[in-house]
């Protein structure tokens, strides 16, 4: 079952350290275009257990030596990896459209943005300072004894297995984020591809084979298997070669993944991103100043991409006054105008009416605009809705505490700030938290200020958080459930630090430290030697 | 129940936010002089369930503001309190001296590497480099969409809970490393006191409260609790203003916390250091060239402390041939002639007595050096143990891979340096692994240096694994159950990373951003700014 797409071929099967393995029994599934329903071809095949542990095996012997290889290498992949992405061209985009329902616009946005992204962290590698460098230099004179030579550096952990979500095809899957930090880590990975899009994952799965073929890196430094169900998913973060998970989906699942990585014989770090609803506050000056520009702001982030972002705003909390009933106007006005939207798939279509129906059930909780019921002719269509509570049922009823993957979005009404900022320290910790206000008027409310940081990891002012940057200083990452580990980010360089423990060298010869640790330094890597900041030879 | 201790009361009670709470009901305890079985006063009382929750929420309310305490601030703190602690002079020694059976110039010296330690953090937060600060202004001008001023630094989790040892009753607990990295974080924390030592922890606790109120800080920044069961410790981690957990202990206890903490509605970080046996490889020309100097550093490096540190090395791994049995009997006649020590308390002991019969029943396992039975007149006397197997015997039997907490080793005969990498990969996550070798014996063997980095945090060359350096290039940390996240050092100056978490300002005016993230930077701290690091004004 081979069909031609453009100039490339798509077969449907996992590819161990760059081989397509033989298509043994086991179940199959084909992605669907949510726009139309149609099924696309071909079909896809589960990978086995035999295959995957060989996936797993070449992951961890290709670790041994991609371990010691050097910033420049690591980069010279991530590039190349770029590279052939973006020479897969229309076939990728194509196959996206078809497999997401999303516009080619965002197809060629998100390749962007990946690409972008795989730059970023070669960048960040070649130029080696992000491995925390630290050498104390022995001293025999030291009295009662002598101090050795000790050396730490940042090392990969190893293995990392890749679990991407189904909203971000390009950006948090085969080769986005945590593939791309876990290779500039040093680490081998090995991708479950999301079934919501197989073909996508297929062809970036290929543009990394050849990248790393023509790096003359071993093959067993990238594979890529494909599952529907849950014992491909489950088999593979309990192999023992695998020594971290990354994951971007729902709460039960990675809750779930996370107890299989706790129970095994050697627990592992797992990192997930699992649910935020993403508040934003609005203050009474700046509501009252500028209701219909906030409306507009936020309908544009609540409805981009169908509402299908991990920081879609679902929560929105402003003091009755001046301006709220011309904002709540101009945001309905604007929702109902709203074209009916594609969804990625039908389980998120369900997930969405039932989220809808939760919400709306609760006592208490206005439904301010109902989403339509036409699911379309692929039972994906969806269009927005907009609910309205009171802060104390908001706070006393934990479901609409629950993220509503959509374009849905619960307004809640509070008696004043310090109510605000009770419903803020309520709330589960969330990726995101933002507010507007007018200058001069949020420093005098510092303790809004503090209950945002309290329960998010990135705050904004003015702005919405969708869109998130990849940079240096992004954090996409939160409390529990935002995050799986509040320490970490899975956007921007800092997301590398996911992936690497340190490591001491104790009076070891220059000849057997890994390079970065040795006396000369011909990058200018800044390193910390005896208590100082350098970037000279020691 | 008082009693005066030179010119100290020590009251038995848990001290809230600075204050010693009402001794109500509740199970009392004593500590013991392990050395002759004297019951110690006072009577220590387990705190109660109501003062534990006023002591998490105390702490609680004061992260707020001590989030917001400049480096200097925390510094002052830091070495107010080693100050504090050497104060208290020789009753703080004396109690320490009757609590543990640990000589007094090993008190002297964790007392000095305590302090030292403190002084170290003051040192680190007071410049400041460490917090990762990245600056990313933004770009009106970029297409498609402007790029927004985004700001990013590490900051406090929030309140730690931390649980130290029986073995460090100075430089592991109530101001050890996990509070010190914590209090430089800015993070508030609440010390459970080991029951082994409670006057020791009590006088510590009062030179930290001490120093809170010279330093003018919110009392709530520290508290100490005393419990002797599992209660104290459950509702401690449990706690919602909680927000992280550092754990020295058992594995069993740690895996306990553990879930408790992953249990929580919000799942916290917890670190924890468990176990470790601490390989030690002797290459064949190294034993050849110098048996008895290696027999003579092993046997210092077995017995010190009565074999009860973390690192101590509990297996010896090597080949036969020149120099084996020279080693082997000079390390014998060394043990043979070690004095009995006092170990810590009864527990410590019997469990020492039963991990002795646990691997000399081992089909297999060849006792060469019996402990003496006799457990002194405080049950806690205690003389070194040596047993040797095959590496097969040692591979199958995982009994053999358990930490025997004291001055026992096992010695694993090898059929060659193949068999030895072998046996070191078969191993759970070591804190170290150590190697003695010739110049350029080691140069031949990678895959022993690969298998040696794989399996620990720090690897020693030619060296012993007990006396761990506290210095910015130290890791204290490993795969499981070493520590419970191998990205993590507990000793050193990166130990901070503990606590500390990203987050990202988007947008925001000077006036209402962390001082350090402003565009002034008065104190020069190294900072990434638009992707350059530099230590000037932004």
């Amino acid at each position: 079952p081979v069909i031609i797409m453009t100039d490339t071929l798509l077969q449907g099967l996992s590819t161990v350290a760059g081989e397509p393995v033989a298509a043994a029994g086991g179940a199959t599934f084909h992605a669907v275009n949510p726009a139309t329903g149609e099924r696309l071809d071909p079909e896809y095949r589960e990978i086995g257990d035999a295959d995957l542990d060989r996936a797993c095996r070449a992951a961890g012997e290709a670790g041994v030596s991609y371990r010691e290889s050097s910033g420049s290498q690591r980069a010279a992949l991530l590039r190349a990896i770029a590279g052939e992405i973006e020479a897969l061209g229309e076939t990728l985009v194509d196959r996206y459209v078809a497999e997401t329902g999303l516009p080619r616009a965002r197809a060629e946005g998100e390749r962007a943005r990946t690409c972008g992204q795989l730059r970023l962290f070669a960048d960040l590698v070649e130029a080696g300072d992000w491995a925390d460098i630290r050498i104390d230099r022995a001293d025999p004179n030291r009295a009662p004894i002598p101090r050795p030579d000790t050396r730490m550096m940042l090392r990969p952990v190893g293995p990392v297995a890749v679990f991407g979500p189904a909203n971000f095809p390009l950006a948090f899957t085969v080769a986005g984020g945590d593939t791309a930090s876990a290779l500039a880590a040093g680490c081998p990975v090995v991708v479950k591809a999301h079934p919501s899009h197989p073909g996508t994952s297929e062809l970036v799965g290929r543009a990394i084979d050849t990248a790393v073929r023509r790096c003359g890196l071993p093959a067993g430094v990238f594979s890529l298997v494909h599952g529907q169900g849950r014992r491909v998913g489950a088999a593979l973060v309990r192999h023992p070669a695998i020594r971290a998970v990354g994951f971007t989906g729902s709460k039960a699942g990675g809750r779930e993944l996370q107890a299989l990585c706790a129970a095994r014989p050697e627990p592992i770090p797992f990192f997930g991103e699992l649910s935020s609803i993403n508040p934003i506050c609005l203050l009474p000056e700046a509501l009252a100043a500028r209701p219909e520009t906030i409306a507009a702001g936020l309908h544009g982030s609540l409805t981009l991409g169908v509402g299908q972002f991990c920081t879609n705003p679902g929560l929105v909390l402003y003091v009755p006054g001046a301006g709220a009933d011309a904002f709540v106007d101009a945001l309905l006005e604007r929702l109902r105008e709203t074209p009916p939207g594609v969804m990625l798939n039908r389980a998120i279509r369900r997930a969405y009416a039932e989220g809808l129906a939760r919400v709306g059930g609760v006592r208490g909780v206005e439904t301010l605009l109902a989403a339509s019921e036409d699911c379309g002719p692929g039972g994906c269509h969806a269009t927005p809705a907009l609910f309205r509570a009171d802060a104390e049922v908001f706070r006393r009823e934990r479901v609409l505490h629950e993220e509503v993957f959509g374009p849905a979005s619960l307004l809640v009404v509070c008696r004043d700030i310090g109510d605000m900022v009770e419903t803020l320290l309520a709330l589960e910790g969330q990726l995101t938290a933002t507010v507007h206000a007018q200058p001069d008027e949020l420093a005098a409310h510092r303790d809004l200020l503090a209950a945002m940081e309290q329960r998010a990891g990135r705050l904004v002012l003015d702005g919405f958080p969708t869109g998130v940057e990849v940079s240096a200083s992004i954090v996409h990452g939160g409390p529990w459930p935002a995050t799986t580990d509040v320490r970490f980010t899975s956007v921007g360089t800092a997301a590398v630090y996911r992936w690497v423990r340190p490591v001491c060298f104790q009076d070891f010869p220059q000849a057997l430290l890994p390079e970065a640790l040795r006396d000369r330094n011909p990058g200018h890597v800044a390193r910390l030697v005896d208590g100082r900041r350098c970037t000279g030879d020691v």
